[in-house]
């Protein structure tokens, strides 16, 4: 039978994974594939520490090079993370013929053009199912199984942290920093969870999914985002009472000659299936033209569920080799030559439903005073909720509005919020209906 | 730029649908494949039928040997359905070297072994994303972006029409005959029904999955069938009053040295994804060792969604001919030598929980009669819901239970059903929570 090579670059939590799954698994994959993955040699910075999985020392080694360099090796698994020596380990690779799989969202989200271009320039495969929604088949799903179809749109919870302490304040009635503590006792949150919880893992995310959807990669600050640090229990138990869930989304829409990108947290009906996507699940809403609605589900990151898609990448391109073929699919759904360039529509043309928490003093015609406002501002209000004074602070007035227009909203809020009748800045919360 | 030629068999709904696609798609689908699709030729025994697309008349054949003998067409996509001429036609393209993308699982389903051996043996592809779940893209989730897992289970909303009967009886109160009638109306349904109603369509398709996800074909008959036909309004209440839902299921499931396959109404948690799967649409759920949970759902049917998985495999076969390889993916998940016997574990076997409604006669020491023969057949209650009695007939006392035995359960409701104070046959659902 035959067998085929792979080096593993990093040997943290999901690189034992890895291990762990070629291991254990490693008869029906040899079944599947008619051939043998063997794994030749693990490089890490740290080899002495103790890992979850067994391995023959004899494997392991700190010089990254006998790795890139061991003819052996066919396949080069990269799961350092980061930004370098990631990229550098990943384009000497390449020159050296081997085949990659990454799960390194952050690299490819920001140098990917480089790094897709020189793949396709020596003929190597770069495959990176594991860097969007983990073991979820969202990558493959846009480059091939729905490659038919043009994408109306595509909404995700592409963040699992997020989605848990979202999850959390709205089953366990914890505020943010509870619920933040619980994810982090849960290893479900960083120390530092900033990467998480403002929404910049997810803009890697989604700018990968843009390239796949729509073209050539976009700067991370070309589109809108926003955190969930600002979401308190309030608005929570509001949009609860609303039949509304609070979710990070991120957005991709195909508009009138250009593309919707954006990441907030967002509104969305109860009953809706990305608004029963709990804990810390990933998922995505895909609109095709053809395809209509399609979602799909499963565990965004994790140990195993993350080395399912790396195996599965190998897997998948070891295909390849055994028919002699490279770059069957193009890296980024188009071959290189054939990659249209992303036009972003501002996010002040933005038209969508909104939610408003205002902060006022009780007084007559504070109501009045706002709505006019809205009104000169072509905003019209669907909802309002007013409830009993609080101790001391001011009266919160909620408003949902019917569509309206991101630079109309934000002209109004201002003006608002100069009032002497409002007391705290204005939340304002997007609302989407997936229809689903 | 390179061409590729197609021939379309069966110029049906489906068939139209996929005409429609390559025309309004077929600039965006060149720029991913780097070459352009061309429909060559259209056969059907039909061609003077108006279609709700409009194709140049030169294209349009009665005879199905200028599809199967053309040099100039690369891929034949079969969409006629059904067992003859689809099969002669299928084997014959394949004897000319053509490529196959058919949604034919009737065919596959049952002769399916023959089929895919032949197509291995010549070296050309046979593609069938569209014949399992529509639009979704299960059968490459099990081949391909999930090869990696041993599946511990498989559980899938697989019939549209069923799902959209019970979706009308559980919200819009309804009974079997009257969503029966409005599927039909809407041509969700046909005239006769049988196909659908009784799971054979299920039936088919998890055939299907079987032998992507566990090895060699096994015989319909050879698995538990149970459609919805006997499903009443009475028990769809009782489910929602108990906190479920009622959906058709095709189960497959790893056991003990043996395979769980069946297909049957299951009550599922309300809060479960599957259970929240409504009107006519398809969804699975699989447990994959490494994976966990993944959730894939979409449309099942439908001219445009079963075209977006038609053409999506004719893209992929388009990739596989632009290097020159075939058979990359082996059409069966294994290479044909290395394709397992399924052994299928005896419905008697089967342990779960059971709902049961009983129609009994109101008098003292019923309650006590029946739950008597059940704990005498290992069978324990977990929740007993008796209500006021009904004019005339017989009293409903409904039962679920623990984890109780199939051959116990089926014994101890046989003892039941022959008691004097027992006025109807006893209805019983099996449970399941898919924990998602």
């Amino acid at each position: 039978m035959k067998e085929i090579g792979l080096g593993l670059l990093g040997f943290g939590n999901i690189g034992s994974g890895v291990v762990r799954l070629l291991e254990e698994n490693g008869d029906i994959i040899e079944k599947r594939l008619g051939a043998k993955l063997i794994l030749k040699r693990i490089a890490d910075v740290d080899i002495e520490r103790k890992r979850s999985v067994a391995v023959d020392p004899s494997l392991l080694t700190t010089d990254a090079r006998l790795v890139l360099n061991d003819p052996e090796i066919a396949i080069v698994i990269e799961l350092i993370g980061g930004y370098e020596p990631a990229k550098s380990f990943l384009l000497a690779a390449m020159k050296n013929g081997k085949h990659l799989v990454t799960a390194n969202k952050a690299l490819l989200a920001t140098q990917g053009n480089e790094l897709f271009r020189e793949a396709e320039r020596l003929g190597v495969n770069l495959s990176y199912e594991a860097s969007v929604g983990g073991t979820i088949p969202i990558i493959r799903s846009l480059k091939e199984a729905l490659s038919a179809n043009r994408f109306l749109s595509i909404m995700g919870i592409m963040n699992g942290t997020a989605n848990y302490i979202l999850t959390k304040m709205t089953d366990g009635g914890v505020d943010f920093a509870a619920a933040l503590k619980e994810a982090q006792d849960l290893g479900f949150a960083e120390a530092d969870p900033t990467y998480d919880v403002e929404g910049i893992d997810a803009a890697h995310k989604l700018a990968i999914v843009l390239t796949l959807a729509y073209g050539q990669r976009v700067a991370l600050d070309e589109f809108y985002r926003e955190g969930i640090t600002g979401i308190s229990k309030e608005d929570i138990d509001y949009a609860r009472a609303l039949g509304y869930r609070i979710k990070l989304l991120a957005i991709a829409r195909q508009g009138r000659g250009a593309i919707e990108a954006r990441i907030h947290p967002t509104m969305i009906p109860e009953g809706s299936l990305l608004a029963n996507v709990n804990s810390n699940f990933n998922a995505f809403h895909l609109e095709g033209d053809a395809s209509g609605s399609v979602f799909l589900y499963g565990q965004g990151s994790g140990m195993m569920p993350t080395a399912s898609a790396v195996v599965g990448d190998v897997i998948d391109t070891a295909r390849d080799l055994l028919k002699g073929v490279s770059c069957r699919v193009p890296a980024r759904a188009c071959p290189e030559k054939m990659i249209d360039a992303i036009i972003l529509a501002p996010m002040d043309d933005l038209s969508t439903n909104y939610y408003f928490r205002f902060s006022v003093i009780d007084r007559p015609g504070v109501l009045s005073k706002i709505s006019g406002i809205l009104g000169e501002n072509n905003i019209s209000i669907a909802s309002v909720i007013q409830k009993g004074r609080r101790e001391g602070g001011g009266v919160p007035v909620v408003m949902t509005t019917h569509r309206a227009n991101e630079s109309d909203v934000r002209k109004a809020l201002s003006a608002i919020d100069r009032l002497e009748i409002v007391r705290e800045k204005t939340v304002l919360i997007r609302m989407e209906d997936p229809n689903l």
